[in-house]
C-alpha cells in the first residue's frame, strides 16, 4: 500500500535497527500518520491490547513480531523458556475474538522451543515473525485473486456501471500486514480497471470504518461512500448494493464467523434482499477446534467510554466528546457472530468455497 | 416529564406572552437544558429543518403552533388566505418522511379557512394548536396504558427480573409533548413498580438514542444502558433483549413502518431470534392513502456533514470532531421501512393490533 508515495506495510522491523518493531499507530488515523517504535513485548502486549495495532491479520503478525522480541530481551535470562512461554501467554491473551494471535504465538513457541542454542532460538523467531507477516501478505494477495472473480461477474452484468460493494469495518490493508483481507478483491477489481464503489460502515464504536478503510480507499483512490452502520439496510432494499464483504475474526470449522460488531445485521439484511454475503480470510483465522460460533467464540467487551465518547480533529487536534448524559451507563460488545446460513461463501487464501465443514474441508482437507 | 424537578411539555405557549411559542432546543441535549422562543412561522420552519425539535408528535405539534403564528402574522394582510396556504405548505413539507406536520397543517388549514372573522380565524388556531398539542399527549397516554400489558406479560415470566427492552432513536417525550410514543409503555411500567432495563440505541448519525433517549431515561430513573447501534442483533442472539419498541415517523395502511434509519436492521434481529417487535404510534402517524411503504414513502437525505462530524460535550462546550477523512463523501438516509411481515403488532392509542390493513382497520373502522 502506498502511503504519500511511499511504499509501507504496517508493521515491519526498522531496518537501523532489527531489534525494533515498527508500526503505524492506527489510534491517530485518519488525521495523522504516525510510526511508532516498540522495544518490548510488553510494549507489543499495549499495542495490541490498546488498539495502536488491530484487525485479525495485524494483531496476528505484531504477536509474531512481539515473541521475537521476547526472545531477544530474554537472551541472557536463565529462565529463557519461562519468559517465552509467559510472552506467548501474553500475547495470545492480548485479545479474546481473534484467534491470529494465539495461532502466532503458539507456532513462534514451537519454533522457538525447538531451536537449540540461543542465538538459535534467537533467529528462529526473527525467521519465523518474518515468515507469518511475509504469509499474510501473500495470503491476503491470493485473497485478492479468487474474490476479484465474483466482482467481475457482476461488473458483467452492469454494463459498465460500478458495482456496488458494501463493507463492515476495516479488513483493509490496515487490518493484515498488506491488502487486506475484504478489500484485497476490492483493490484488486480497481487495479484491473474494473469500475467499484464501496460502501464504507462507519463501524462505531471505534470508527474503522469511517477512520481507517475510507482513509485506505481514499490513498487508493477508490470512489467510496461514509455510511452511518444504520444505513445499509436501506441501500439493500434499494437495489444501491450487489455485494457484501466482510473479514473476520474468527471462523469455526462449520463456517460462523465472529467479526466486528454489527456485521450480523448486514449479514441478515443481505440475506433478506438476496445479496450475496461474502468473508474473506486467510486460513489462520479458522479456529478448527470449534463448530457452534454462537457459543463457542467468546465475544470481548471493551470499555463503556469508547460508547460514550467519541475522539475526531477539532481546531487541527484530536479531541474526544462525550456524546451521552454523564451519568448514562453504556456497553461495549466488540463483536458478534454470523451464522453460517447467512454467508454466501468464505474467499480464502485457496479458493472461494461455502461456509460449510464440507465446503471448508474441500479446500483445506488436511482438516478434516 | 419531570426536568429538575419542574414538569414540563416539549412546546408551549409562553405564559406571559402566547403570541410567543416556547420550545426545548434538543441540539444541546442532554448537554443543555435551552428553552427557544419561537415569534413566527419561519422561525417554527427552521426549528423543524433543523432539528431544535424532532419526531413524529412533536413536529405535527409544531407545524399546528406553527399555523396559529401564520395566523397572527398574517392579521393585517389583505392577502390573509394566500398566507395562511403558504405558511401550511411550508410547515407541511419541512421535512418530508413524517406525515404528522402535513397533517396537522391541514387540519389548521381547513379549521382557520371555515371560520368567518380574523379573530375568529387567530382564536380557532390557537384552539386547534392546543387540541392537537393535547391530542398527542393524550394518545400518548393511552399507548402507554395499552403497551404496558404486553410489558406485564413478559414481566410474569422472569420472576422479578428485568424485562429488556430496546429501543431505536427517541420516541420518547422529546418526540412528542409528553410521555412519548415507543417509551410511552416503559415509562407505565416503570412508573408501575414493574422492574424494567432499556437497551438504547445510540442511533447515529444524529444520536438522539445517546443524547435525548438516554437523557429522559436518567432523568425519569429508570434504568437503561446505551449501545452502539452494531450490537443490538448480539445483544438478541444470547437472549439480552425481551422485546422491542420503537416508533414510527410514517406508517402505511397495510403496516408497513419508516422510521429512524437502521430500525429494519432490528426488526431483521428480532425476526432471526423470535423477538417480539412492536411499533408505537399515534393515530396521527397512519398515512391512509399509502400500502406500499417501501416504494411510496419517500426517505429523506440529509446533509453528509451530519455522518462526517460528530458533537459532543468537551472541556464543558459542545464541540464538533471530524470522524472522517476530510476528502472522503459521506451519504445520511434519514429512515427506512420495516415491512409489515416484521412487525409483531402496532400499539396506538385505541389499542394493539396487527400490522395489517384488516388489523389496522379493525381498530379503525372509519378507515375502511
Amino acid at each position: 500500500m502506498q502511503v504519500a508515495g511511499k511504499s509501507y506495510r504496517t508493521i515491519w522491523l526498522k531496518q537501523e535497527d532489527p531489534t525494533i518493531v515498527c508500526i503505524i499507530d492506527q489510534r491517530q488515523l485518519p488525521h495523522a500518520f504516525v510510526i511508532e517504535e516498540l522495544h518490548d513485548v510488553t510494549s507489543v502486549v499495549t499495542a495490541i491490547k490498546d488498539m495502536h495495532v488491530r484487525g485479525a491479520g495485524l494483531i496476528g503478525a505484531a504477536a509474531g513480531y512481539g515473541m521475537y522480541l521476547a526472545a531477544l530481551q530474554s537472551k541472557h535470562e536463565l529462565s529463557f523458556e519461562d519468559k517465552i512461554k509467559e510472552a506467548a501467554y501474553l500475547l495470545a491473551n492480548a485479545r479474546p475474538t481473534a484467534v491470529n494471535p494465539q495461532w502466532a504465538a503458539t507456532r513462534q513457541l514451537t519454533a522457538i522451543l525447538a531451536a537449540s542454542t540461543i542465538n538459535e532460538k534467537i533467529n528462529i523467531a526473527r525467521v519465523t515473525a518474518e515468515a507469518i507477516a511475509n504469509e499474510d501478505a501473500a495470503y491476503c494477495k491470493s485473497i485478492g485473486e479468487h474474490g476479484v472473480k465474483i466482482i467481475e461477474t457482476i461488473a458483467d452484468r452492469k454494463n459498465g456501471e460500478a458495482v456496488n460493494i458494501l463493507t463492515h469495518c476495516n479488513a483493509g490493508w490496515l487490518a493484515f500486514t498488506d491488502y487486506g483481507s475484504a478489500t484485497a478483491p476490492i483493490y484488486e477489481a480497481h487495479n484491473n480497471g474494473i469500475p467499484v464503489h464501496v460502501w464504507v460502515d462507519e463501524t462505531r464504536p471505534r470508527n474503522q470504518g469511517a477512520g481507517l478503510t475510507a482513509w485506505e480507499l481514499l490513498n487508493h483512490g477508490v470512489p467510496h461512500t461514509v455510511i452511518a452502520d444504520n444505513a445499509g439496510g436501506h441501500l439493500m432494499q434499494h437495489g444501491m448494493v450487489d455485494m457484501v464483504i466482510t473479514g473476520a475474526d474468527r471462523v469455526t470449522r462449520a463456517g460462523d464467523a465472529a467479526n466486528k460488531i454489527g456485521t450480523y445485521l448486514k449479514a441478515l439484511a443481505a440475506n433478506d434482499n438476496n445479496i450475496p454475503f461474502y468473508v474473506a480470510l486467510p486460513s489462520s483465522t479458522f479456529d478448527w477446534q470449534i463448530k457452534d460460533g454462537l457459543n463457542e467464540i467468546s465475544i470481548e467487551e471493551r470499555d463503556a467510554t469508547e460508547v460514550k465518547y467519541m475522539s475526531g480533529l477539532c481546531d487541527g487536534v484530536i479531541k474526544t466528546v462525550l456524546v451521552t448524559p454523564l451519568l448514562s451507563p453504556a456497553a461495549n460488545y466488540g463483536f458478534d457472530v454470523t451464522p453460517a446460513r447467512l454467508i454466501t461463501g468464505l474467499i480464502t487464501e485457496r479458493g472461494i468455497c461455502a461456509a460449510s465443514e464440507a465446503g471448508i474441508t474441500e479446500l483445506y482437507p488436511e482438516q478434516k
